[in-house]
């Protein structure tokens, strides 16, 4: 089965398997023992610290592992936070970041903090000035992103680092997507990752603390990895996460161009194999191996399906929240259509043949779940010269797209369409439906005003 | 090399070993999508789960996976303590809790809240009449590990349960050293437990929260695990720990008379050996495989140096603690000599060859040690009529007791010794001491009056 999930959890490299299978031999013991089997654990966990310190651009005394990138940017910002306190409790990050992330925010603002997300561009980027101009007195840690797990973008550390340095605020950098695959970023002063992304095993995550950064463990003391991460330490986990950093990024000089030539090639054909396909996120400044696309009058879920039976396994673009209905919080940022949303991206070790066999079951199978979706024709009262209103109150998305799309030509240029929706995605899909087809979103309104109990009316002129 | 450390970690099982390998083949997707590989992840974590559960006395969907037994600890006291804040905010539990679990208390009590140690008896045993006492208005969680780490005692946890239901106080049981050796407890509300205790992989603990026990997660929102652990879940790890919890079950009943059997031995034989050790501990209700003694005038590390250099893997009875230089809470709890301190911990494949030297070489061990502890002569000013003053100010234990014992002839039986100590173990080990030779111990005075500066007295009565 071609796996174009990469993003989500890459499959085990084999070096990190090897290495995986000779820890459990030789580094299975208590590293916290004096006898020798502890003390022979004990190295090789020194030696992975090392490595991964080298590869990431840490000092060993550094870092620490933990369970997983989760685990580790949840400390990284409670910890920071924490630690910094006397700063003020503002936390400033972009509005584009990882879930554990903003689950963290959350937090702190129910203890009492604030937090303030700073807006991307179209393509999920931030501006820098746009950050900095957020880094106000009581500022006590700013996070960004090394690059977006949804839609690839590579956000602009380095002059954020710069902004944050001058100002005196702490960077976190969540280098997720981006570790093992880019050089590592500057300019951090605390940094995550996460070992099953690079072809580690899962069970282990990366925070490193620049020294002098302060930082106070949100979590029970510890005498563990420098009391940041409590527990029994996965040595042979943070062995094989080592081996596998240190691989991915010797490999990176010959594999980028060649990831980088892949997506190039599936961003310039798949809109025009497939109609009403946008691909979404920046076209130059992005990860190497990762492409988003949306696409109109089409279900996600039902979509993914349609292709986990054609044989591919990709995921939709909002890979932390796909459990939930709610719309990507990384495609609300941007202003992207939320709806039919795929997100590839290529293992280590990607076939051309089946990027090949993607491109040409692709157009089928959105055609086969856009044939699924074929509405019920709802009422369309044609009221005196009032906007043409079209009830979908009740029905997810993309319905109410479908149905804007295949009414609108009923009103004349010049004229208005109410689509009722109580689904929340509407409010994202229905103004990325306008900027697709070149017509005008004019904003939301009550339905009451429309005869219709609950959900909103969202406006949209015909201008051609 | 001989390993008597099983419980500080058990080597990989070797069901568990093939498991993961194979669960790293078919187990390596994120369980989260929706794609073919991911549905066979999901499906082996599903298994996974059964089988803990059924294992250990739960329902699956009250069964989460943590990252370890220290983080399952923190969790379900911060979590069940936040559930069940309305009831108050008073935390009870055996004063020989694990470290994580204490080290829970310390936050709570930081947060405001109170948490209350019950003590145990000389064998490590908590009374439940006594806890039960403690279970005042206002308690919302009480905590009993099913076994002790350090000696092995087991404690009354299906009559503590008791006494917490007709309290309506939800109990916490950490069965971290007793699962897949002994039955599940009983009468729990939440329950946890350590995978490499086991035989299973670091990286993997269990919690266990009834259905209808209130809980309220203090980490960050995250939709995994039942959002009671955040983060990528270790499906391998999991996979692995329930084969090896569901073959060292199996096993349990065919091995644990033979391991009762050696540490009886080991516990007849050793004193006999040794002049002046103590073993500690419950002798008959306690953990199969485990034994843990004290000697005077040994210097613990220095006997596992010693016990290393000939080839044994042990460690000290303060597993958790033995990078401080602090005593052992839970042998300071039961009143025990903590000085010269080892635990012997069988694992499941232990050669009764390995056992027999190891009652050859300990006499030499501990001998070679207390040769080396010859200290230099004190002062040992004969004041009128006054006690015995003996001035071990700035030196560590064991020589404080070492002092004790080679001056204690130059009182005359009914006189009386003054050791003068600013090491914060001699207050355990001075009246260890006593108890072990059959004299008074008389309690402790400001070193001052004796004049010198700082450290305490010990007064001890010679009786014979």
């Amino acid at each position: 089965m071609p796996y174009f999930d990469a993003a989500s959890t890459a499959p085990l490299h084999p070096l990190a398997r090897q290495a995986l299978l000779s820890a459990l031999d030789e580094g299975w013991a208590d590293p916290a023992r004096l006898y020798r089997d502890a003390r022979r654990a004990r190295m090789l966990l020194d030696a992975a610290r090392e490595t991964v310190a080298a590869e990431l651009g840490a000092r060993p005394d550094e870092v620490v592992f933990t369970a997983s990138g989760t685990q580790a940017n949840q400390l990284a910002v409670l910890g920071a936070l924490a630690g910094n306190h006397r700063k003020g409790r503002r936390f400033v990050h972009s509005a584009v970041e990882h879930s554990s992330v903003l689950h963290a925010a959350e937090q702190h603002e129910a203890a009492g903090g604030s937090a303030h997300g700073v807006p991307v561009d179209a393509l999920g980027r931030v501006d820098p000035e746009r950050f900095a101009a957020e880094l106000l007195p009581g500022t006590a840690l700013a996070a960004l992103q090394s690059a977006n797990h949804e839609v690839g973008t590579v956000q602009p550390v380095a002059e954020v680092a710069e902004r944050c340095a001058a100002a005196g605020v702490p960077l976190l950098v969540d280098a997720a997507q981006s570790a093992g695959r880019l050089p590592p970023p500057e300019g951090w002063s605390l940094l995550t990752a996460s070992a099953h992304k690079w072809g580690g095993p899962a069970g282990v995550g990366v925070l490193a603390v620049r020294k002098g950064v302060r930082y106070r463990s949100p979590l029970p003391a510890d005498d563990r990895e420098s009391g940041r991460v409590p527990g029994f330490v996965n040595v042979p986990g943070a062995i094989a996460a080592a081996v596998s950093l240190r691989a991915v990024r010797q490999q990176a000089a010959r594999l980028n161009p060649v990831q980088h030539a892949r997506i190039d090639r599936l961003r310039a054909e798949l809109p025009a194999l497939v109609p009403d396909l946008a691909v979404l996120g920046d076209p130059l400044r992005r990860l190497p191996h990762l492409l988003t696309f949306s696409c109109l009058y089409v279900d996600g879920e039902a979509l993914l399906g349609e292709l986990d039976r054609a044989g591919f396994a990709v995921s939709s673009g909002s890979s932390c929240t796909s459990s939930t209905l709610t719309p990507s919080h990384v495609l609300a940022a941007m202003g992207a259509l939320t709806e039919g949303n795929v997100r590839v991206s290529l293992p280590d070790d990607c076939a051309d043949a089946d990027l090949e066999r993607f491109l040409e079951v692709l157009p089928g199978a959105v055609a086969a779940v856009r044939a699924q979706l074929e509405p019920a024709a709802p009422a369309a009262p044609a009221a005196d010269r009032g906007p043409l209103v079209l009830d979908t109150l009740g029905r997810r998305c993309p319905i109410p797209v479908i149905e804007l799309a295949k009414h609108f030509a009923e009103v004349p240029v010049g004229g208005l369409v109410a689509v009722l929706s109580d689904d929340e995605a509407a409010r994202l899909d229905i103004p990325a439906w306008c900027e697709m087809r070149g017509q005008r979103y004019q904003g939301e309104q009550p339905s009451e005003r429309y005869g219709s109990d609950g959900g909103t009316a969202y406006l949209v002129r015909r201008l051609s």
